[in-house]
């Protein structure tokens, strides 16, 4: 993961800064030499964390245009009333000052407890050093996606080549996953001048890859998504536009896959396909409603060709469905077609659920649409590690 | 639970015949005097066991009058094409020949495993014997009630008497469990000759009990809930109508919350309150979010007063909130109110969390409407019965 190139323009610092509890990093800056256009997108949860709210505030009034993040785990600034409003404003406007800039042009991001106030002599203390420690070496980048990382086992990043620019996404995200939006920190830095609007970019992104993701449901106060270009390569030096978008589209999905086989105890990554739906629209909802099944999920934690239960939330999923010609998959393998289950064919599905990588499909028999959704497993781990995040 | 009266008019029996995996009791008979008013609803999932199919057509045939209904555990004959079709038929003739009633009388229903055929040779030699066994004695209805569970761990009765009359309710559920509809079996019997519509009577129980429960999120294809009386006592002898309304619901609400008290891996029961909601159907889609949020459930799994978990379901939950005025709270703990987090409530929080029944409540700050829901906390438990469940 060494090998890769830093988009020009942005330099990143991270450190521990005592505010996750243990020594672990947990305090990320990433600043941009000049003001670069950015998109942001924010949870729908109607219960935000002051910095969602600093940061909508700020993107209203900043013309897009964005100088630094910083990023904290351990801590989520939410349900702090006006003391976290007013923390998360310090923290922007300590890094204002160090950079000479409008407070408007700095975002702030913050992922952990609920309910805790940000430490905030830690922060004090640590922005100068992190600014002072800014540079574009690839051991800095690794360590911010470390710091931003709560119950994640492991850190996430992508990056792409398109001509000499160059795409970086990094996410955090392993629980409280479900589309709508985003439902984890993720930041897209990129260095080309693009066309269209990074916003528009942003949300036709989101559609293919972080809104298809689901983990246990829960969508969270803090999360955000980011686009950021520095814009100082032009299309014509990296490549076509198109190019450019497939491999934010492909970063994104990558990511979001990430995310999700990073799910808090899971050992599978599953996709679920929606298959013969009369509507897209209902091939998304069969596709979710299989996808979101404690009972699917389980029964893939237990290697079980369960194949009744993913029929039976394609039925419950308002979507449209004849069971005189759906069909239920598990792989390669045709569990239930004709009306009929075939248990010949369990000995090739269970096979294939003893993967890490694990295919679910059914075909609603009512048309040619499709759609697919990304999950994990639902383990014993998911509930150890929620029933003790506190503690 | 040797006390109890059984209502006029019914005869039960029940027997190991050989359908479920094991010794147990797997198959059960109730059977009127004389044809006898009921009223049914059914899963609301668009795939369903070939029993919801007959039932549904028995019940649009029979004038809403029924004289005997079979439940088996152990195979649901869902997903099983036209055999399965013509399985639950052959059930319903064989009984209709012993009883010499139109076969449209009969109803049937099956619970357990979907896509496994009925194994109709142990249906065939068991159902006369069934007959032959039927009677009155409170030991037969305890049997009956053993006899349809599946990944229950107890029995689900409940009784009243409202003068001289008598209802008598029996569940089983304990995964699989949403509201609409029961998401279970229900049977409630009764003996009062009634002025409503026995239909409008369920519809209204149903309202305030099994529709207000969930265990995952997930609605079954055999679900379904019989209300049946023999109509034996007028109910100038058994008391008023509104006293056996309330009784139908309070009967109703303590089998619905049974069945989430049994819910799979269970070791507490919660009740979610959603209080200070701008309208009746806000305060009920808050507080069912929050009942279904996995964080919240693995919570409280964990007794941790993670009120922040609480406030970000209610927050994803589509009601208005007013996170200034909201609170929080857990039993009678303040959590959250004011804007403002309360640390010092926490112990008594986590005290209340260590009880066997749990509340966890959240007011909106948007109006006067509240609702509850019950469901359970998440466990290991849950996920070590799901991922091996057919094995």
């Amino acid at each position: 993961m060494n090998q890769y190139k830093i988009p020009e323009g942005f330099r990143f610092a991270a450190m521990d800064a005592g505010i996750a509890s243990g020594e672990r990093l947990d305090l990320a800056l990433a600043v941009a030499d000049t003001p670069s256009p950015a998109a942001l997108v924010t949870t729908t949860n109607k219960v935000i964390a002051s910095c969602v709210a600093l940061n909508r505030s700020h993107m209203r009034s900043n013309d897009g245009l964005v100088r630094a993040i910083l990023v904290n785990a351990g801590c989520a600034n939410a349900c702090t009333g006006e003391q976290g409003d007013a923390d998360a404003l310090r923290c922007a406007e300590i890094l204002a000052g160090l950079l000479d800039c409008p407070v408007e042009q700095i975002l702030v991001f913050s992922t952990g407890v609920i309910g805790k106030p940000l430490p905030m002599d830690r922060f004090e203390a640590g922005i100068p050093k992190l600014h002072a420690a800014l540079s574009r070496i690839p051991e800095n980048v690794e360590a911010w996606a470390k710091a931003i990382l709560t119950t994640d086992l492991v850190t996430k990043i992508q990056e792409r080549q398109i001509g000499t620019g160059t795409l970086l996404g990094i996410a955090k995200g392993s629980g409280m996953i479900h589309p709508n939006m985003a439902t984890m920190l993720g930041f897209l830095f990129g260095d080309a001048e693009l066309p269209l609007e990074l916003g528009v970019l942003l949300q036709a992104a989101l559609a293919r890859s972080f809104h298809l993701i689901s983990v246990d449901g829960d969508t969270s106060t803090n999360d955000s998504l980011l686009l950021w270009s520095s814009a100082k390569q032009n299309l014509g030096d990296s490549g076509d536009e198109a190019a450019w978008i497939e491999a934010l589209h492909d970063c994104s999905r990558e990511l979001a896959k990430s995310i999700v086989r990073d799910g808090e105890g899971a050992k599978k990554l599953l996709r679920v396909e929606a298959r013969g739906a009369a509507t897209g629209h209902q091939a998304q909802v069969a596709a979710r409603t299989i996808a979101s099944s404690l009972l699917v999920r389980t029964a893939v934690a237990g290697e079980d060709a369960n194949w009744g239960r993913i029929l039976a939330a394609a039925g419950r999923s308002g979507a449209e469905i004849d069971t005189r010609k759906a069909k239920v998959g598990i792989g390669e393998a045709v569990l239930f077609s004709d009306d009929q289950p075939h248990a010949a064919a369990e000995a090739a599905a269970t096979e294939h659920l003893r993967g890490d990588e694990v295919l679910l499909w059914c075909d609603l028999g009512c048309g040619q649409e499709s759609a697919e959704y990304w999950t994990c497993d639902l383990t014993e781990g998911y509930i150890r590690i929620n029933a003790d995040y506190r503690t």
